[in-house]
């Protein structure tokens, strides 16, 4: 069966779901997005998702076409018309199809922001068999742009830095700068060493990640010791855990980092703790 | 009338010209680019902008859809059919559409890459009253990804440095990487300094301009000197002359940096005579 795709007001089987050529978002790489999880038919942190959007918009200077419930709608009528169960919820927003190319941005009086937001299913987001595995990452330079903390689609390097894990036997690929990791191609990275949880500060170099947030909330709220602050690859080389976090891999444990294998190679007991919180306050929280 | 644009093998009307919400151009700006002037319904340096093309494809490891010819016919059709006497062709390549998202490239045996054209009249490319009168640029800092070599959308940074342009009252804004210049917005970036034609060399930090490349030859062939190699900004704000150079603007004359007036503010004889000589040898040899 076809999905239903969200295009600028209108529902459209997934074959028909299609922008201008002259979307800006195509030519310009200038749109921002959001994927929001859906648990048990239930959006997980649908509100930290929307301040989020609105944040990245504002710093991109495009108007947030629609308000918070009108979102909450749209993402609703999604999960309804798709029988969606467990998966997520991709969502963007460009600056819109001014007919023509130029740098200059259009009058936003007569280009409106695009907006396509689609389904994407997946039965084995809580109960992942790489959960239970753990993940193996390899470590590349981080030669990305200098605004990391908004979500824009400018997403080649993170897509490249998967194919190199892809072709490396890995998972997924941590960023470095300056010696130090900033974070996974889609996801914030973390390294636990005698019981404190380590992660990156938040500034322009990483993501502002929800998912992050809610987690160093549940972490704090389990008595866990979390350091906000830059890591050497070194260092996480040498860590007793490790994993990463993003919307739809909740807490995913790291089993090894750049070829050094952490621990016994398992998924360590921090980890899997935090996976199990956050699953569970989510769950409870879910719109 | 509405122009008719080429989208993978079809001629259409603009209007009708869109691609699948998931091609990898609108959804991660895995795509790249090449704009070939016309004058007198000619182009101007295909070869050049065919060869950067293939070397953009190679390095994402993205199979060029066409050869050359099937390039170059593609550009003689938008021309003829839509009577472009002087313009630019726009052209893209993304890896295409697969169906779904997903940081993995898609199997290249099953998703072909999207190739759309199109064309930009512009019928003062050659008589420019910006270049009578020169441009002015600001300086801003240059906070882009790494590899500006490869020619690809991710133009999100420029267009917002030509906004605030813009908004300072100038033209154009050059990028300024630890306190050396790179380049313009859309253009490689030069002084004329006692003489000698100062411009950064190539290497990943700039793109490797198909203008640049034909000036600097004409340049070297009318006995000017050359100098490829970094220069600063403030070595930019105390120079004779100054201009930039792309394939729509040719070279164009920059007659303020930063807030600095170069010489008496008006075109200098160095720039005009390069842009002069451009336009004469481009003329000759266009296809």
């Amino acid at each position: 069966m076809s999905r239903t795709v969200y295009v600028n007001g209108s529902y459209l089987p997934e074959e028909e779901a299609t922008v201008s050529v002259f979307d800006r978002g195509f030519l310009m790489a200038d749109g921002v997005y959001e994927v929001t999880t859906v648990i048990d038919g239930k959006l997980i942190d649908f509100d930290g998702h929307f301040t989020r959007l609105q944040r990245s918009l504002t710093e991109l200077d495009i108007t947030n076409p629609m308000d918070r419930d009108a979102w909450l709608e749209v993402h609703r009528q999604l999960v309804a018309q798709n029988g969606l169960d467990q998966g997520m919820i991709y969502l963007q927003v460009t600056r819109g199809a001014p007919g023509d190319r130029d740098f200059i941005f259009p009058d936003p009086e007569t280009t409106a922001p695009t907006v396509v937001l689609f389904t994407q299913s997946n039965p084995a987001l809580v109960d992942s068999p790489k959960a239970k595995k753990g993940i193996k990452v390899i470590a590349i330079e981080d030669i990305r742009w200098g605004r990391r903390d908004i979500k824009t689609v400018q997403l080649l390097y993170p897509s490249m830095g998967k194919m190199m894990a892809i072709k490396a036997g890995c998972d997924d690929a941590w960023m470095v700068q300056d010696g130090a990791v900033t974070e996974g191609t889609s996801n914030n990275a973390y390294i636990i060493k005698d019981g404190r949880i380590i992660t990156r500060a938040l500034s322009n170099d990483i993501l502002h990640g929800i998912t992050r947030a809610a987690v160093l909330r549940f972490a704090r709220e389990a008595q866990m010791q979390v350091e906000e602050r830059n890591f050497t690859l070194e260092e996480a080389k040498a860590a007793d855990e490790a994993f990463v976090t993003s919307a739809s891999t909740f807490v995913m444990p790291v089993v090894e980092i750049d070829g050094a294998t952490l621990g016994a190679g398992v998924p360590g007991p921090l980890a899997l703790r935090l996976r199990e919180i956050y699953i569970e306050e989510s769950r409870k929280a879910a719109l």
